[in-house]
């Protein structure tokens, strides 16, 4: 029988906050996943530092790719927010739903940060939106392969935009047109980039901190 | 020799708080099999978090899906019933008999949930009531396999009702009718569509919680 | 498919403090890559040690090169400056981009260090220079391999000086004059050698510790 597939399609007309679509793909294609993260009922018990429990057969290089995001997202929530505590006062639990299927790599690191950044500012991501790309400790977006199956994968779960890392523009520009049309594609550096497009409503934190 | 099998059949008239049916399907065909827990004597250490220990010879996905459930639940007891504290003062232990035969995969989630939410409010599930289902983190329901030999298997225990995904409608609808007759099957989309169908005497709760 | 290489290229025009450029070499060639040293939001917990989170696929002796750096900076920034106190306030992540890439080795020992003591000093290293070398854990600079692939890896990632380890003088002078032109190579015997290059506006807190 093999590796499972995702089956389960798109279940979330509105993704709520928490919740960020992914885009993945494997050699029978591309599809987009769900990142949903919630915070955990209980106070963190004193004396021991506030945690992320990731669940869904996450790979040790995803595990550490949501190490990463984690780290990054704390700070960043500082740099935009300082007076935001919700880190601290807060045990996470973040899933990849299906739970069967075996989930590896780094590019979902901006996914995940964005994910937690929704749960941290209680705002929804941008409806419709995919995105994918590794990050680093300082927020670098990395590039990714599989540029042609994702855009598909998005397409099908009917997203209306995608970011993708800065330097994979090259690979997107180079689809065909039928394969191109019908999605907006942006493109991001820094994670700067991403949150000014999955948090609109959000950007004047992040400009004010940067003055 | 090989994969021992389910031999010991339904040794519950009416299952008690904590106990739920669970469907599962092999190779070999489909079968109902419990869900048992109980809170253990002894308050949890104070300055450790209380926790949920399983047993029942669970696979790395099986015992992930017992972690999503066991903070879906809480969260979801929170929400309907704030004041109750059951989860933050007892440890729990959750056994899956027979304990000889390896259990994995993400379907039980459902009725996971349903076991720890039936200990907490102090309330059996309804009887003869079997179910399979996939939950995430926030509470969706996702698809499962095997919708026949689940059924035939729900059937052959003598359960009155089964829960199966909404998006495994398509599947069930397909079956023969000499397959489908004799059981009243009920589907959920969410966690909350579980919850009404296992716990009628509880419903209010739910209500008031979401007005 | 094999193993990933690393892809993403040069994405810091200046390397911001914590931030340092290793050298590393593979069976298909050379090349640079950073080091990204972080302070994480959050106070260690009262009553553990601050300590040094690692990511970035590291194998073992490439995980016990960064405790032996770790233990030497920490040394190092109490012999050169001991009122500062910024390894006992806090605690850090590092990481190897990019994440899929397996890392093993001693070889980035004095970078590791280097990325340390930058963000520990609040000081970028020396910005167009790459390092590479053993380091023991009282500051001894010890050979690497790879001096050839390396110095054609810094060269193409447009770096301006690299430090080699002053037993691999021999290496460097016998390569081919094409290869060693267009970048200015220095030698180290002990971190202290190091730490002039990297950091010439610190240069006078070493010295004066020497004294």
């Amino acid at each position: 029988l093999g590796i499972p597939q995702y089956t389960s399609g798109r279940y979330y007309e509105h993704t709520p906050v928490g919740v960020v679509n992914g885009l993945a793909y494997t050699p029978k294609g591309g599809h987009s996943f769900y990142i949903e993260t919630i915070a955990e009922e209980g106070k963190p018990v004193s004396g021991t530092p506030p945690r992320l429990r990731t669940t869904g057969k996450l790979g040790e290089v995803m595990l550490e790719s949501s190490s990463i995001a984690y780290t990054f997202a704390k700070n960043f929530l500082y740099f935009i927010d300082p007076n935001n505590n919700f880190f601290e006062t807060h045990n996470l639990h973040m899933h990849f739903p299906e739970g069967a299927i075996p989930k590896e790599g780094p590019s979902a690191g901006i996914a995940i940060v964005t994910s937690l950044l929704s749960l941290a500012l209680n705002e929804p991501a941008l409806n419709n939106l995919g995105m994918t790309g590794e990050v680093t400790i300082t927020g670098k977006v990395l590039p990714i392969g599989g540029v042609k199956e994702k855009t598909i994968g998005a397409k099908r779960s009917s997203l209306k935009t995608i970011i993708f890392p800065a330097t994979n523009r090259v690979h997107f520009e180079e689809l065909a047109s039928y394969v191109k049309e019908g999605i907006d594609v942006q493109y991001a550096s820094d994670y700067k980039d991403v949150f000014v497009l999955a948090f609109p409503n959000k950007k004047d934190l992040l400009e004010n901190a940067i003055q």
